[in-house]
Protein backbone atom coordinates (compact mmCIF):
# COMPACT_ATOMS: atom_id res chain seq x y z
CA UNK A 1 0.00 0.00 0.00
CA UNK A 2 1.17 3.69 -1.13
CA UNK A 3 1.05 6.65 0.91
CA UNK A 4 0.40 9.39 -0.79
CA UNK A 5 1.38 12.98 0.27
CA UNK A 6 1.73 14.84 -3.29
CA UNK A 7 -1.08 16.16 -5.77
CA UNK A 8 1.03 15.02 -8.96
CA UNK A 9 2.25 11.47 -7.40
CA UNK A 10 -1.35 10.88 -6.71
CA UNK A 11 -2.65 11.72 -10.15
CA UNK A 12 -0.31 10.01 -11.93
CA UNK A 13 -0.83 6.85 -9.77
CA UNK A 14 -4.18 7.07 -10.68
CA UNK A 15 -3.64 7.39 -14.16
CA UNK A 16 -1.25 4.67 -14.74
CA UNK A 17 -4.17 2.56 -13.20
CA UNK A 18 -6.98 4.02 -15.78
CA UNK A 19 -4.53 3.44 -18.61
CA UNK A 20 -4.15 -0.37 -17.69
CA UNK A 21 -7.59 -0.25 -17.88
CA UNK A 22 -8.40 -0.44 -14.14
CA UNK A 23 -11.56 0.90 -12.54
CA UNK A 24 -10.34 3.41 -9.47
CA UNK A 25 -12.66 3.67 -6.25
CA UNK A 26 -12.41 6.18 -3.94
CA UNK A 27 -13.22 6.67 -0.26
CA UNK A 28 -12.85 10.42 1.40
CA UNK A 29 -12.20 10.22 4.99
CA UNK A 30 -10.96 12.53 7.95
CA UNK A 31 -9.14 9.42 9.10
CA UNK A 32 -9.65 8.37 12.89
CA UNK A 33 -11.23 5.53 10.98
CA UNK A 34 -13.57 2.79 12.58
CA UNK A 35 -15.38 -0.09 11.25
CA UNK A 36 -17.93 1.97 9.28
CA UNK A 37 -15.42 3.53 7.14
CA UNK A 38 -13.93 0.37 6.54
CA UNK A 39 -17.28 -1.09 5.09
CA UNK A 40 -16.99 1.77 2.31
CA UNK A 41 -13.54 0.42 1.18
CA UNK A 42 -15.43 -3.15 1.35
CA UNK A 43 -18.03 -1.39 -0.99
CA UNK A 44 -15.01 0.80 -3.41
CA UNK A 45 -13.52 -3.17 -3.77
CA UNK A 46 -16.75 -4.80 -4.70
CA UNK A 47 -16.78 -2.73 -7.99
CA UNK A 48 -12.98 -1.62 -8.47
CA UNK A 49 -9.60 -3.10 -9.50
CA UNK A 50 -8.40 -0.24 -6.88
CA UNK A 51 -9.25 1.49 -4.01
CA UNK A 52 -7.84 4.86 -2.96
CA UNK A 53 -8.70 6.11 0.74
CA UNK A 54 -8.21 9.83 1.21
CA UNK A 55 -7.39 11.01 4.87
CA UNK A 56 -7.60 14.97 5.21
CA UNK A 57 -9.10 16.36 8.04
CA UNK A 58 -10.62 19.28 5.85
CA UNK A 59 -10.97 22.74 7.87
CA UNK A 60 -13.62 24.51 5.32
CA UNK A 61 -16.16 21.92 6.33
CA UNK A 62 -15.74 22.84 10.64
CA UNK A 63 -17.17 25.98 12.08
CA UNK A 64 -15.62 28.30 14.29
CA UNK A 65 -16.67 26.35 17.27
CA UNK A 66 -16.76 22.99 15.94
CA UNK A 67 -14.14 20.72 17.21
CA UNK A 68 -11.30 21.03 14.07
CA UNK A 69 -8.62 21.45 16.59
CA UNK A 70 -9.34 18.28 18.87
CA UNK A 71 -10.46 15.78 16.00
CA UNK A 72 -9.22 12.45 16.32
CA UNK A 73 -6.03 11.82 14.30
CA UNK A 74 -4.38 8.46 14.04
CA UNK A 75 -2.64 8.25 10.33
CA UNK A 76 -0.36 5.14 11.35
CA UNK A 77 -3.54 3.21 13.00
CA UNK A 78 -5.59 4.21 10.35
CA UNK A 79 -2.75 2.99 7.57
CA UNK A 80 -2.42 -0.58 9.32
CA UNK A 81 -6.12 -0.76 9.23
CA UNK A 82 -6.62 -0.11 5.59
CA UNK A 83 -3.49 -2.13 4.41
CA UNK A 84 -5.16 -5.01 6.41
CA UNK A 85 -8.24 -4.20 4.22
CA UNK A 86 -6.46 -4.34 0.74
CA UNK A 87 -6.05 -0.39 0.16
CA UNK A 88 -4.13 -0.07 -2.82
CA UNK A 89 -2.77 4.08 -1.91
CA UNK A 90 -3.95 6.26 1.03
CA UNK A 91 -3.56 9.78 0.03
CA UNK A 92 -2.63 11.94 2.93
CA UNK A 93 -2.35 15.57 1.88
CA UNK A 94 -1.15 18.26 3.86
CA UNK A 95 -3.39 21.67 3.91
CA UNK A 96 -1.46 23.61 1.63
CA UNK A 97 -1.82 20.44 -1.03
CA UNK A 98 -5.63 21.05 -0.84
CA UNK A 99 -5.47 24.41 -0.33
CA UNK A 100 -2.88 25.76 -1.92
CA UNK A 101 -1.86 30.01 -2.14
CA UNK A 102 -3.98 31.76 -3.87
CA UNK A 103 -7.03 29.21 -4.00
CA UNK A 104 -10.69 30.86 -4.13
CA UNK A 105 -12.58 28.54 -5.66
CA UNK A 106 -15.78 27.31 -3.86
CA UNK A 107 -18.65 25.25 -4.89
CA UNK A 108 -22.02 25.31 -3.44
CA UNK A 109 -25.18 23.45 -3.64
CA UNK A 110 -28.21 25.10 -2.50
CA UNK A 111 -31.61 22.76 -1.91
CA UNK A 112 -30.54 20.23 -0.45
CA UNK A 113 -28.02 21.76 1.79
CA UNK A 114 -30.80 24.16 3.67
CA UNK A 115 -32.53 22.67 6.23
CA UNK A 116 -31.00 19.54 8.80
CA UNK A 117 -27.16 19.92 9.53
CA UNK A 118 -27.56 23.06 7.06
CA UNK A 119 -29.22 25.04 9.26
CA UNK A 120 -27.10 24.34 11.94
CA UNK A 121 -23.70 24.14 10.53
CA UNK A 122 -23.32 27.55 8.45
CA UNK A 123 -20.83 26.42 5.03
CA UNK A 124 -20.33 22.87 6.41
CA UNK A 125 -22.12 21.33 3.18
CA UNK A 126 -19.69 24.09 0.60
CA UNK A 127 -16.82 23.00 2.61
CA UNK A 128 -17.69 19.15 2.15
CA UNK A 129 -18.81 19.96 -1.89
CA UNK A 130 -15.36 22.18 -2.32
CA UNK A 131 -13.32 19.44 -0.75
CA UNK A 132 -15.21 16.41 -2.82
CA UNK A 133 -14.51 18.40 -5.97
CA UNK A 134 -11.08 19.31 -5.43
CA UNK A 135 -10.03 15.17 -4.24
CA UNK A 136 -11.91 13.67 -7.31
CA UNK A 137 -9.70 16.10 -9.62
CA UNK A 138 -6.56 14.83 -7.77
CA UNK A 139 -7.59 11.12 -7.54
CA UNK A 140 -9.68 10.67 -10.59
CA UNK A 141 -11.78 8.15 -9.34
CA UNK A 142 -14.71 6.23 -11.66
CA UNK A 143 -16.62 5.52 -8.52
CA UNK A 144 -16.77 7.49 -5.29
CA UNK A 145 -18.50 5.80 -1.95
CA UNK A 146 -20.16 7.77 0.85
CA UNK A 147 -21.65 6.61 3.78
CA UNK A 148 -25.60 7.09 3.96
CA UNK A 149 -25.25 8.19 8.04
CA UNK A 150 -24.24 11.26 6.02
CA UNK A 151 -27.08 11.29 4.51
CA UNK A 152 -27.60 14.96 3.82
CA UNK A 153 -23.81 15.08 2.80
CA UNK A 154 -24.55 12.22 0.08
CA UNK A 155 -27.47 14.26 -1.18
CA UNK A 156 -25.34 17.54 -1.91
CA UNK A 157 -22.61 15.22 -3.14
CA UNK A 158 -25.15 13.80 -5.37
CA UNK A 159 -26.16 16.63 -6.53
CA UNK A 160 -23.25 18.55 -7.39
CA UNK A 161 -21.69 15.32 -9.70
CA UNK A 162 -24.64 15.51 -11.51
CA UNK A 163 -24.73 19.21 -12.15
CA UNK A 164 -21.39 19.53 -12.64
CA UNK A 165 -21.52 16.15 -14.65
CA UNK A 166 -18.31 15.15 -12.86
CA UNK A 167 -16.84 11.91 -13.50
CA UNK A 168 -17.28 9.42 -10.32
CA UNK A 169 -20.23 7.35 -10.20
CA UNK A 170 -21.63 7.73 -6.23
CA UNK A 171 -22.08 4.70 -4.13
CA UNK A 172 -23.68 4.88 -0.40
CA UNK A 173 -22.74 2.38 1.58
CA UNK A 174 -25.32 1.31 4.64
CA UNK A 175 -24.84 2.72 8.17
CA UNK A 176 -22.13 0.79 10.22
CA UNK A 177 -23.73 0.13 14.16
CA UNK A 178 -22.24 -0.44 17.42
CA UNK A 179 -23.54 -3.95 19.10
CA UNK A 180 -26.08 -1.61 20.86
CA UNK A 181 -27.04 0.75 17.89
CA UNK A 182 -24.72 3.48 17.93
CA UNK A 183 -24.06 4.55 14.58
CA UNK A 184 -20.46 4.62 14.42
CA UNK A 185 -18.75 7.85 14.32
CA UNK A 186 -15.03 9.17 14.76
CA UNK A 187 -16.65 11.67 17.36
CA UNK A 188 -17.93 8.55 19.67
CA UNK A 189 -14.71 8.38 20.91
CA UNK A 190 -15.58 11.92 22.88
CA UNK A 191 -18.20 10.53 24.95
CA UNK A 192 -17.97 10.32 28.32
CA UNK A 193 -18.84 6.41 29.36
CA UNK A 194 -22.17 7.75 31.13
CA UNK A 195 -22.92 9.74 27.67
CA UNK A 196 -22.48 6.68 25.66
CA UNK A 197 -24.28 4.72 27.63
CA UNK A 198 -27.46 6.69 26.66
CA UNK A 199 -26.65 7.30 23.28
CA UNK A 200 -28.10 4.46 21.57
CA UNK A 201 -31.61 5.61 22.69
CA UNK A 202 -30.43 7.83 19.31
CA UNK A 203 -31.28 4.47 17.01
CA UNK A 204 -33.74 2.91 19.00
CA UNK A 205 -36.04 5.88 18.78
CA UNK A 206 -35.27 5.59 15.15
CA UNK A 207 -36.31 2.10 14.88
CA UNK A 208 -39.17 2.73 16.69
CA UNK A 209 -40.39 5.36 13.57
CA UNK A 210 -39.54 3.10 11.31
CA UNK A 211 -42.55 0.77 13.28
CA UNK A 212 -44.67 3.16 13.10
CA UNK A 213 -44.51 3.85 9.97
CA UNK A 214 -44.48 0.55 8.84
CA UNK A 215 -47.78 0.23 10.82
CA UNK A 216 -49.18 2.67 8.80
CA UNK A 217 -47.99 6.59 10.27
CA UNK A 218 -47.90 9.46 7.91
CA UNK A 219 -48.11 12.27 10.54
CA UNK A 220 -44.54 13.37 10.11
CA UNK A 221 -45.58 15.15 14.37
CA UNK A 222 -46.73 11.36 14.93
CA UNK A 223 -43.27 10.19 13.92
CA UNK A 224 -41.09 13.01 15.00
CA UNK A 225 -42.88 12.14 18.85
CA UNK A 226 -42.32 8.49 18.78
CA UNK A 227 -38.26 9.39 18.10
CA UNK A 228 -38.64 12.15 20.94
CA UNK A 229 -40.21 9.52 23.32
CA UNK A 230 -37.01 7.23 23.36
CA UNK A 231 -34.42 9.92 23.07
CA UNK A 232 -36.15 12.55 25.90
CA UNK A 233 -36.30 10.57 28.76
CA UNK A 234 -31.96 10.45 28.96
CA UNK A 235 -30.65 13.43 30.41
CA UNK A 236 -27.68 13.93 28.48
CA UNK A 237 -29.14 13.99 25.19
CA UNK A 238 -30.48 16.84 24.13
CA UNK A 239 -31.97 17.07 20.48
CA UNK A 240 -30.74 19.66 18.05
CA UNK A 241 -33.27 18.34 15.23
CA UNK A 242 -35.39 15.60 13.72
CA UNK A 243 -37.00 15.90 10.91
CA UNK A 244 -38.75 13.91 7.96
CA UNK A 245 -37.37 14.74 4.77
CA UNK A 246 -37.63 13.36 0.93
CA UNK A 247 -34.83 11.05 0.75
CA UNK A 248 -33.74 12.69 -2.72
CA UNK A 249 -33.93 16.22 -1.90
CA UNK A 250 -33.79 16.86 1.58
CA UNK A 251 -37.24 18.71 1.79
CA UNK A 252 -39.06 18.83 4.63
CA UNK A 253 -42.43 16.67 3.97
CA UNK A 254 -45.82 17.15 5.43
CA UNK A 255 -47.02 14.27 5.36
CA UNK A 256 -45.05 10.92 4.54
CA UNK A 257 -46.36 8.61 1.61
CA UNK A 258 -43.29 7.15 -0.14
CA UNK A 259 -40.20 6.06 0.90
CA UNK A 260 -38.60 8.96 3.22
CA UNK A 261 -35.63 9.51 5.36
CA UNK A 262 -36.13 10.71 9.14
CA UNK A 263 -33.12 12.56 10.03
CA UNK A 264 -31.65 13.59 13.50
CA UNK A 265 -28.70 15.75 15.11
CA UNK A 266 -28.22 14.91 19.26
CA UNK A 267 -25.95 16.73 21.46
CA UNK A 268 -24.66 13.82 23.96
CA UNK A 269 -23.31 15.66 26.57
CA UNK A 270 -20.81 18.13 23.70
CA UNK A 271 -20.89 15.55 21.43
CA UNK A 272 -22.99 16.07 18.41
CA UNK A 273 -24.18 12.91 17.07
CA UNK A 274 -26.39 12.75 13.58
CA UNK A 275 -28.15 9.63 12.78
CA UNK A 276 -30.59 8.67 10.36
CA UNK A 277 -32.84 6.04 9.01
CA UNK A 278 -34.82 5.31 5.98
CA UNK A 279 -38.81 4.62 6.39
CA UNK A 280 -40.87 2.94 3.59
CA UNK A 281 -44.57 2.27 3.89
CA UNK A 282 -43.81 -2.05 3.55
CA UNK A 283 -40.67 -3.71 4.67
CA UNK B 1 -19.30 18.73 -38.94
CA UNK B 2 -21.72 17.11 -36.43
CA UNK B 3 -24.65 19.93 -34.37
CA UNK B 4 -24.85 18.22 -31.11
CA UNK B 5 -27.68 19.34 -29.06
CA UNK B 6 -27.95 16.83 -26.05
CA UNK B 7 -25.76 15.74 -23.50
CA UNK B 8 -25.53 12.21 -24.23
CA UNK B 9 -24.60 12.28 -27.62
CA UNK B 10 -21.72 15.55 -27.08
CA UNK B 11 -20.20 13.25 -24.29
CA UNK B 12 -20.01 10.07 -26.01
CA UNK B 13 -18.45 11.30 -29.29
CA UNK B 14 -16.03 13.06 -27.18
CA UNK B 15 -15.32 9.82 -25.54
CA UNK B 16 -14.89 8.25 -28.78
CA UNK B 17 -12.15 10.55 -29.74
CA UNK B 18 -10.31 10.32 -26.61
CA UNK B 19 -10.67 6.56 -26.97
CA UNK B 20 -8.93 6.98 -30.34
CA UNK B 21 -6.33 8.98 -28.54
CA UNK B 22 -7.34 12.08 -30.26
CA UNK B 23 -6.33 15.23 -28.37
CA UNK B 24 -9.90 17.61 -27.84
CA UNK B 25 -10.47 21.36 -28.47
CA UNK B 26 -13.39 23.00 -27.24
CA UNK B 27 -14.13 26.49 -27.59
CA UNK B 28 -17.43 27.66 -25.95
CA UNK B 29 -18.81 30.46 -27.09
CA UNK B 30 -22.71 32.28 -27.17
CA UNK B 31 -22.70 32.40 -30.92
CA UNK B 32 -23.19 35.53 -33.21
CA UNK B 33 -19.59 34.29 -34.31
CA UNK B 34 -17.19 36.65 -35.33
CA UNK B 35 -13.26 36.75 -36.26
CA UNK B 36 -12.22 36.82 -32.92
CA UNK B 37 -14.11 33.46 -31.98
CA UNK B 38 -12.75 32.10 -35.65
CA UNK B 39 -9.63 32.75 -34.21
CA UNK B 40 -10.16 31.29 -31.10
CA UNK B 41 -10.69 28.04 -33.40
CA UNK B 42 -7.56 28.62 -34.90
CA UNK B 43 -5.57 28.28 -31.92
CA UNK B 44 -7.72 25.49 -30.92
CA UNK B 45 -6.95 23.48 -33.97
CA UNK B 46 -3.40 24.34 -33.98
CA UNK B 47 -2.53 21.91 -30.18
CA UNK B 48 -5.84 19.54 -31.29
CA UNK B 49 -7.32 17.00 -33.64
CA UNK B 50 -10.71 17.66 -33.34
CA UNK B 51 -12.73 20.86 -32.38
CA UNK B 52 -15.75 21.21 -30.48
CA UNK B 53 -17.40 24.74 -30.33
CA UNK B 54 -20.55 25.09 -27.98
CA UNK B 55 -22.98 27.94 -28.84
CA UNK B 56 -24.87 28.64 -25.40
CA UNK B 57 -26.44 32.32 -24.40
CA UNK B 58 -26.19 31.05 -20.79
CA UNK B 59 -28.58 33.36 -18.81
CA UNK B 60 -27.27 32.90 -15.61
CA UNK B 61 -23.82 35.30 -16.69
CA UNK B 62 -26.32 38.10 -17.54
CA UNK B 63 -28.01 40.44 -15.25
CA UNK B 64 -31.23 41.40 -14.83
CA UNK B 65 -31.38 44.92 -16.46
CA UNK B 66 -28.93 43.07 -19.04
CA UNK B 67 -29.06 42.28 -22.94
CA UNK B 68 -29.90 38.26 -22.52
CA UNK B 69 -32.91 38.68 -24.49
CA UNK B 70 -32.05 40.71 -27.16
CA UNK B 71 -28.38 39.20 -27.26
CA UNK B 72 -27.73 38.58 -31.26
CA UNK B 73 -28.45 34.60 -32.30
CA UNK B 74 -27.76 33.34 -35.60
CA UNK B 75 -27.15 29.27 -35.18
CA UNK B 76 -27.66 28.64 -39.04
CA UNK B 77 -24.86 31.74 -39.49
CA UNK B 78 -22.21 30.47 -36.79
CA UNK B 79 -22.56 26.92 -38.19
CA UNK B 80 -21.53 27.44 -41.94
CA UNK B 81 -18.72 29.70 -40.29
CA UNK B 82 -17.66 26.95 -38.20
CA UNK B 83 -17.87 24.23 -41.01
CA UNK B 84 -15.32 26.43 -42.66
CA UNK B 85 -13.02 26.73 -40.14
CA UNK B 86 -12.49 23.04 -39.92
CA UNK B 87 -14.95 22.51 -36.84
CA UNK B 88 -15.90 18.66 -35.63
CA UNK B 89 -18.81 19.20 -33.80
CA UNK B 90 -21.06 22.58 -32.32
CA UNK B 91 -22.79 21.91 -29.44
CA UNK B 92 -25.52 23.73 -29.16
CA UNK B 93 -27.83 22.65 -25.84
CA UNK B 94 -30.74 24.20 -24.93
CA UNK B 95 -31.61 25.79 -21.51
CA UNK B 96 -32.82 22.41 -20.24
CA UNK B 97 -30.05 20.51 -21.72
CA UNK B 98 -27.38 22.55 -19.48
CA UNK B 99 -29.83 23.27 -16.20
CA UNK B 100 -32.13 19.94 -15.90
CA UNK B 101 -34.62 20.27 -13.20
CA UNK B 102 -33.25 20.45 -9.61
CA UNK B 103 -30.01 21.96 -10.72
CA UNK B 104 -28.91 23.96 -7.96
CA UNK B 105 -24.39 23.98 -7.65
CA UNK B 106 -22.91 27.07 -8.42
CA UNK B 107 -19.41 27.36 -8.58
CA UNK B 108 -17.57 30.96 -7.27
CA UNK B 109 -14.14 32.39 -7.20
CA UNK B 110 -13.12 34.84 -4.91
CA UNK B 111 -10.53 37.57 -5.72
CA UNK B 112 -10.50 37.45 -9.39
CA UNK B 113 -13.52 37.79 -9.71
CA UNK B 114 -13.72 41.32 -7.54
CA UNK B 115 -13.07 44.69 -9.40
CA UNK B 116 -13.45 45.66 -13.05
CA UNK B 117 -16.71 43.87 -14.45
CA UNK B 118 -17.19 42.26 -11.46
CA UNK B 119 -18.02 45.46 -9.71
CA UNK B 120 -20.56 46.64 -12.56
CA UNK B 121 -21.79 42.59 -13.10
CA UNK B 122 -22.53 40.87 -10.03
CA UNK B 123 -22.84 37.21 -10.24
CA UNK B 124 -21.92 37.47 -13.73
CA UNK B 125 -18.23 35.49 -12.78
CA UNK B 126 -20.56 33.09 -11.29
CA UNK B 127 -22.77 32.26 -13.79
CA UNK B 128 -19.12 31.92 -16.50
CA UNK B 129 -17.44 29.57 -13.96
CA UNK B 130 -20.55 27.60 -13.31
CA UNK B 131 -21.28 27.40 -16.76
CA UNK B 132 -17.93 26.51 -17.56
CA UNK B 133 -17.88 23.64 -15.34
CA UNK B 134 -20.38 22.36 -16.82
CA UNK B 135 -19.64 22.70 -20.45
CA UNK B 136 -16.67 21.19 -19.26
CA UNK B 137 -18.23 18.24 -17.59
CA UNK B 138 -20.05 17.02 -20.88
CA UNK B 139 -17.53 18.00 -23.38
CA UNK B 140 -14.46 16.51 -21.79
CA UNK B 141 -11.95 18.55 -23.63
CA UNK B 142 -8.23 18.22 -23.48
CA UNK B 143 -8.09 21.74 -24.06
CA UNK B 144 -10.25 24.83 -23.93
CA UNK B 145 -9.68 28.43 -25.83
CA UNK B 146 -10.95 31.58 -23.95
CA UNK B 147 -10.04 35.06 -25.54
CA UNK B 148 -7.96 37.49 -23.92
CA UNK B 149 -10.67 40.54 -24.72
CA UNK B 150 -12.31 39.18 -21.69
CA UNK B 151 -9.04 39.54 -19.70
CA UNK B 152 -11.15 39.18 -16.48
CA UNK B 153 -13.04 36.00 -17.24
CA UNK B 154 -9.91 34.12 -18.26
CA UNK B 155 -8.51 34.70 -14.92
CA UNK B 156 -11.33 33.14 -13.78
CA UNK B 157 -11.19 30.26 -15.18
CA UNK B 158 -7.90 29.60 -14.61
CA UNK B 159 -8.26 30.01 -11.44
CA UNK B 160 -11.20 27.51 -11.16
CA UNK B 161 -9.23 24.99 -13.31
CA UNK B 162 -6.42 24.99 -11.37
CA UNK B 163 -8.25 24.96 -7.82
CA UNK B 164 -10.57 22.09 -8.74
CA UNK B 165 -7.91 20.44 -10.66
CA UNK B 166 -10.20 20.31 -13.70
CA UNK B 167 -8.79 18.81 -16.69
CA UNK B 168 -8.61 21.11 -19.61
CA UNK B 169 -5.39 23.07 -20.49
CA UNK B 170 -6.68 26.45 -20.65
CA UNK B 171 -5.29 28.69 -23.46
CA UNK B 172 -5.34 32.28 -23.97
CA UNK B 173 -6.02 33.74 -27.69
CA UNK B 174 -4.83 37.46 -28.64
CA UNK B 175 -7.83 40.26 -29.10
CA UNK B 176 -8.80 40.41 -32.80
CA UNK B 177 -9.50 44.12 -33.92
CA UNK B 178 -11.21 45.92 -36.37
CA UNK B 179 -9.19 47.67 -39.09
CA UNK B 180 -9.49 50.96 -36.77
CA UNK B 181 -8.90 48.91 -33.86
CA UNK B 182 -12.15 48.49 -32.24
CA UNK B 183 -12.04 45.06 -30.15
CA UNK B 184 -14.25 42.39 -32.08
CA UNK B 185 -17.26 42.21 -30.07
CA UNK B 186 -20.83 40.74 -30.97
CA UNK B 187 -22.08 43.58 -29.31
CA UNK B 188 -20.16 45.62 -31.55
CA UNK B 189 -23.50 44.58 -33.58
CA UNK B 190 -25.43 47.17 -31.31
CA UNK B 191 -23.52 50.41 -32.10
CA UNK B 192 -25.17 52.82 -34.25
CA UNK B 193 -22.66 54.48 -36.78
CA UNK B 194 -22.10 57.36 -34.72
CA UNK B 195 -21.46 55.29 -32.02
CA UNK B 196 -19.47 52.89 -34.39
CA UNK B 197 -17.17 55.98 -35.40
CA UNK B 198 -16.38 56.75 -31.82
CA UNK B 199 -15.74 53.53 -30.47
CA UNK B 200 -11.97 53.17 -31.91
CA UNK B 201 -10.75 55.60 -29.05
CA UNK B 202 -11.34 52.86 -27.01
CA UNK B 203 -7.94 50.86 -28.36
CA UNK B 204 -6.32 54.36 -28.98
CA UNK B 205 -6.32 54.87 -25.45
CA UNK B 206 -5.15 51.73 -24.58
CA UNK B 207 -2.50 51.96 -27.18
CA UNK B 208 -1.55 55.38 -25.80
CA UNK B 209 -1.21 53.56 -22.55
CA UNK B 210 0.99 50.94 -23.84
CA UNK B 211 3.34 54.06 -25.37
CA UNK B 212 3.51 55.82 -22.27
CA UNK B 213 4.25 52.84 -20.03
CA UNK B 214 7.31 51.71 -23.02
CA UNK B 215 8.27 55.24 -22.31
CA UNK B 216 8.71 54.76 -18.41
CA UNK B 217 5.32 55.65 -16.60
CA UNK B 218 5.43 53.87 -13.51
CA UNK B 219 1.97 55.66 -11.98
CA UNK B 220 -1.35 54.47 -12.83
CA UNK B 221 -3.10 57.57 -12.23
CA UNK B 222 -0.94 58.64 -15.38
CA UNK B 223 -1.17 56.25 -17.16
CA UNK B 224 -5.80 56.48 -16.57
CA UNK B 225 -5.54 59.64 -17.51
CA UNK B 226 -3.49 58.70 -20.78
CA UNK B 227 -6.58 56.87 -21.79
CA UNK B 228 -9.53 59.79 -20.63
CA UNK B 229 -7.63 61.96 -23.15
CA UNK B 230 -8.76 60.06 -25.95
CA UNK B 231 -11.99 58.43 -24.97
CA UNK B 232 -13.07 61.76 -23.38
CA UNK B 233 -13.43 63.92 -26.10
CA UNK B 234 -15.93 61.38 -27.96
CA UNK B 235 -19.29 62.14 -26.53
CA UNK B 236 -21.10 59.16 -27.15
CA UNK B 237 -18.44 57.35 -25.19
CA UNK B 238 -18.78 57.08 -21.39
CA UNK B 239 -16.10 55.28 -19.57
CA UNK B 240 -17.23 52.91 -16.39
CA UNK B 241 -14.16 52.11 -15.23
CA UNK B 242 -10.69 51.96 -16.00
CA UNK B 243 -7.86 50.50 -13.92
CA UNK B 244 -4.57 48.94 -14.06
CA UNK B 245 -4.13 45.33 -12.83
CA UNK B 246 -2.14 42.60 -11.81
CA UNK B 247 -2.21 40.89 -15.07
CA UNK B 248 -3.20 37.32 -13.29
CA UNK B 249 -4.61 38.13 -9.97
CA UNK B 250 -6.57 41.25 -11.27
CA UNK B 251 -5.73 43.12 -8.30
CA UNK B 252 -5.42 46.74 -8.48
CA UNK B 253 -1.86 48.12 -8.83
CA UNK B 254 -0.02 50.91 -6.80
CA UNK B 255 2.83 51.23 -9.26
CA UNK B 256 3.60 49.53 -12.46
CA UNK B 257 6.52 47.66 -12.49
CA UNK B 258 6.52 44.32 -14.11
CA UNK B 259 3.74 43.11 -16.46
CA UNK B 260 0.43 44.55 -15.68
CA UNK B 261 -2.79 45.01 -17.20
CA UNK B 262 -4.89 47.77 -18.29
CA UNK B 263 -8.62 46.66 -18.25
CA UNK B 264 -11.47 49.39 -19.40
CA UNK B 265 -15.42 48.97 -19.64
CA UNK B 266 -16.86 52.16 -21.54
CA UNK B 267 -20.32 52.22 -22.53
CA UNK B 268 -21.40 53.72 -26.33
CA UNK B 269 -24.55 55.41 -26.04
CA UNK B 270 -25.98 52.06 -24.53
CA UNK B 271 -24.05 49.63 -25.06
CA UNK B 272 -21.22 48.05 -23.10
CA UNK B 273 -17.93 47.60 -24.49
CA UNK B 274 -15.03 46.18 -22.73
CA UNK B 275 -11.11 46.02 -24.14
CA UNK B 276 -7.47 45.59 -22.42
CA UNK B 277 -3.68 45.90 -23.26
CA UNK B 278 -0.77 44.56 -21.54
CA UNK B 279 1.50 47.14 -20.59
CA UNK B 280 5.07 46.04 -20.24
CA UNK B 281 7.95 48.25 -19.15
CA UNK B 282 9.41 47.04 -22.57
CA UNK B 283 8.74 45.78 -25.99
Amino acid sequence: MRVVRTEGEMTRLSLVWRDRGLRVGFVPTMGALHAGHLSLVDAARETCDRVVVSIFVNPTQFGKNEDLSKYPRDLQGDCRLLEERGVSAVFAPDNDVIYPEGFSTTVSVSGVSSGLCGEYRPGHFQGVATVCAVLFGIVRPHAAVFGMKDAQQLAVIRRMVRDLRLEPEIIAAPIVREHDGLAMSSRNAYLSPEERRQAPAISRGLNKVRMLRLNGEMDPAVLKAGFLSEVEPMNLLKVQYVEVVDHLTMAPLEKVTDKALMAVAVYAGATRLIDNIIIEPEA
